[in-house]
């Protein structure tokens, strides 16, 4: 059994974990951290688990987390980093489904996220964990960088156009809209009822940190440099993100060769769906589930329309990094992820 | 035209106070505080006023206020009664949106809000701001306190019935369905979209501040003493109030001599609009606007269902303020309230 | 395995039962039935089934369905008593969600459900499929009619206090929250969402068909004849009842006593949850998974007010029929069920 | 007072004209029709207009409707076309909420519609009843195209740009996303709570009616060929279209002279509200409200976001018409239109 432990356990990502890894035939979650909330039962902040989780939080100790095989940090960025090197050395693995490893480049990361990024080494050593386009190097490494919600949706959906170099890589937009739990679970008056149902609206249009992720692993995985106008939105809803992705082709593709150049990239992956051509996949066909819903359009020659749908909270977060942890300890990549979304 | 101030503008019932009162044809508001937002334009806090409100917030000061013919204080409680008495005494009327005066009894405000009246004196004299039940003394008035939407919403389902005598007083249920605006406008974790949408639960069964002053309402109104079971529920939705009201008549009574005991009671009520008997109101009909619907149920003899619903922000608060205003100044109590209800 | 075939399998709780079916190790759904879909595929109805259901919709064929171990009807009334007489004779065990076989009083159901039984030896052969209260004649039956939504919730939240005749039967408020999944997966216009979303209202307050299904099972468990004030709702939400339950106590009990009285009576029951004493539980925290969580809460000394929450496509349909089947085929009733609530 | 009539009066647009018709001071809704409905009192239907509406539905009948000073059709496409010019003829003023005039070309209506216009010469003479851009035309016209709610946020956010020749013209995206009302009120199984609440879908991604009005319309005010790719989602909410509008600029423009693009163009309109450069408006600050509210991006030099909100029913369908329907009497465009947004 993988003992494992999650720091930071108060967080929709944390509870999300516990949903997949407490069922999870190979792992026994041994530790989940709070300061907040030390000493108290899990269950009683997440009553789904009442009858499946004994645990109680407990303070973020080093020792206790360096006796474990796997540590997910579900934290805001600046916690991982600090405390990774160390686990590292001690021979524990480390994903870290916050920021702090995603962007490669600190200088980037100290841009966008405010803070010098203290575990440059570590940050080096970290593997994006982009199952799809990164496994081999998700199972040689021992730090996973956990995709962002956004960047998972947008770039499986872009990225077999960019890979095959079909798209002028100065026109991209992504237009993207996601529940509110992507937003963490936090008391802002703007997540509350009455400001965010029966509305929608857009946020961080001139910037949000998710684009640089999102232009450097396309830029990486098409061998250019990619430029990307990224706009997300607020909606009315509690989980998903629906991608609208937008590019003009550099060349005449017919519409049956877009579909097949997705359906032959993505044939082998389990966690991802390309629909007949011309679909329109819901969010809530992946609710709860592990799983990326793609439909491509070519709505007039020459421009290419995909829709990419995720479980913000699953494929976006919990889910893939328990995918990434299958990967590290060599187990069968969908176990514990076969769950089947709510509809409706 | 009247001078109009509003202490505590940046709430739900401040800004509803504003759509209420800006297209009033004998008001002018000249005054709207907060401590928080001094001098920040109204217009940025709540967008749909651009354009018809080029209001400041200023903090509270007394002079200022002591200018005005008539201040709404839509603040918690516990503020209320601290700038009241001086108000009073310089002519200003005062209406309390909060529950400072909705309790004639100090003792009782003491137990249920945790803190002891301050100004008992000022209690003596406020009127419970229910037109429907007490227009003359409003009329005759300085100082409203202005019910609480739960209240609104159940008083005035029961009243009739118990002003006729016609119900054993032990007997009486009110299982209330809220949307979250009824919380105030404030970032709590239980209120954001993931913790408060597509889901329902109830709180404060076993007691909630709105219970005593709904039964010594009734008591007041029946000439007995009334026990009410009072449980409010959490709705996924933003307005409305939906009351389930249940009691047991002392005798028989047709169904047909229910719905006139209703009609008759409110048929000059401009308020108040009882459907026909059997029907089922829902919160959006009066999404909105200052109206309670009533339905009255006989489902097996003697025992009467009475369903009322109101927007909780409208009849509920701001609404029924401005009601209350035009009796203080003797206008036509339908000045400025004749909203048609937003559906869908 | 099992051969399971599903009769109407384009509902909610055909679809429901396809999710918990599919993965459960010791059934192969083998056969689901449309007229309307013939021919179609089934994961084109319900993405969500996309990569773990290959099966098409069949029309509903005799010879087809008796080869079956088991046939769930997932039907409006009416269908299901035309066929099980001839699947029962040909040794197929049949489990009807709908609610042919509800009310063992062939004329109570022609007088709520507007048509003569057809089938009414089979209607005296069938048991109750409430597995808390009727596990033995579960196992020993072979026609099971599931229980209502509704009914599950209020017998479950009700019966403890009834099998100790404690409550007064004349003073049963059953005052009952549901979401819109529990109207079917029908096109009308009132469960539109701009009719249905952002409001509450009630229905059927005069008399709903699962008031005689809930009378009948109390009066059974209690021995005495219980009336019910049963009062539905239709919430703005998608899934969950949240039943709110009122009675007065015969005598005097303490807090302690009722408590005890439930964290007793379902102390072995793998799917009902008795909550700490004066808890809250929320219709999320059984979203998506077969449990009723239940809480008691005495506000006054007499008056006793149970919350009861369910999933009603979970424990309120499919959930509840797929623990029958367990029982029915002597598997451990839990089997296939531990899917843990979606939360957020 | 303005003699009016409302043929297809069951609809979402039919009772928000009578929402804003019936206080109007100038206008007096004499006849409203349905052929489905005859006879019934219009406020069973929309309780809402309960003691504001005393009309019933009377089926539409020509002698009627040619008495009446103006006629609204709230139809659907194939309706108004049909007894447009009799009407005419007969010196009545009409306005088409629906789509039967918003094409000038015939064929181009028969493509999208799937039906010959039976009215070409009403159609030439018909004006696109848009004020911001056609006003002088509009007074002129005895024959209004009420704009779709997709066009009047699209091109109210595109045109200030296109009318000044900036935008490269094969780069436009409009990336819109609508509350379920804009579907109409009509019971589809894909517009019920459970399938369209909690959940975000894209449709008609290759090709959607308004597409072509959209493209027509900003065509002729810009003097060139304009090609749009328009992508439609449905939004979990009742009310509202944010449109997200992507077009690349020809040459360099600061952003403040944008800004001052959109300030300048809109000055003087009463129901364009030109936001602070940068900012992001929420649909729910026009909801109810005959207004535009639009915000002005530029994330990379050249890119231009432009952000447009409107109410699908006001702005977008019936406050639009009556804003017409005062431009077609020589009445102040405000009278009767300045409802202040619904926030919450």
């Amino acid at each position: 059994m993988i003992r494992a432990g999650i720091v930071g356990g108060t967080g929709y990502t944390g509870v999300e974990l516990l949903r997949l890894l407490l069922p999870h035939p190979e792992v026994e979650v041994q530790v989940i951290t709070s300061r907040a909330e030390e000493g108290e039962r899990v269950d009683t902040h997440f009553p789904n688990l009442r009858g499946v989780c004994d645990l109680c939080y407990t303070a973020p100790d080093p020792e206790t987390l360096a006796k474990l095989d796997v540590v997910f940090f579900a934290t805001p960025h600046g916690v991982a980093m600090d405390s990774a090197p160390e686990l590292l050395a001690r021979d524990v693995r480390v994903i870290d489904l916050g920021a702090d490893f995603r962007l490669a480049d600190a200088e980037a990361f100290a841009h966008w996220y405010g803070m010098a990024h203290r575990a440059p080494e570590a940050l080096r050593a970290a593997c994006y964990g982009l199952p799809e386009y990164f496994r081999e190097q998700i199972a040689q490494s021992r730090l996973i960088a956990n995709p962002g919600c956004y960047p998972t949706a947008v770039i499986l959906g872009f990225a077999p156009l960019l890979e095959a170099g079909l798209l002028h890589q100065d026109t991209l937009i992504a237009d993207c809209k996601s529940g509110v739990s992507g937003a963490g679970r936090t008391g802002r008056v703007n997540l509350i009822v009455p400001e965010a149902a029966d509305s929608v609206t857009a946020y961080g249009v001139s910037g949000h940190r998710h684009r640089p992720e999102i232009e450097a692993t396309l830029s990486k995985l098409s061998g250019e440099t990619i430029e990307l106008q990224f706009t997300p939105h607020l909606m009315p809803m509690i989980r998903g993100i629906h991608a609208t992705l937008y590019g003009r082709l550099r060349q005449p593709l017919s519409d049956a060769a877009l579909q097949t150049l997705f359906a032959e990239r993505y044939a082998q992956e389990p966690f991802v769906d390309v629909l007949p051509f011309g679909s329109h996949p819901a969010t809530r066909s992946v609710r709860g589930a592990n799983v990326c819903r793609i439909a491509v359009h070519q709505p007039r020659p020459g421009q290419v329309v995909v829709l990419s749908v995720i479980d913000n909270l699953v494929k976006g977060a919990a889910g893939q990094a328990v995918q990434n942890m299958n990967r590290l300890f060599a187990l069968p990549e969908t176990l514990g992820l076969t769950q089947i979304a709510l509809l409706p």
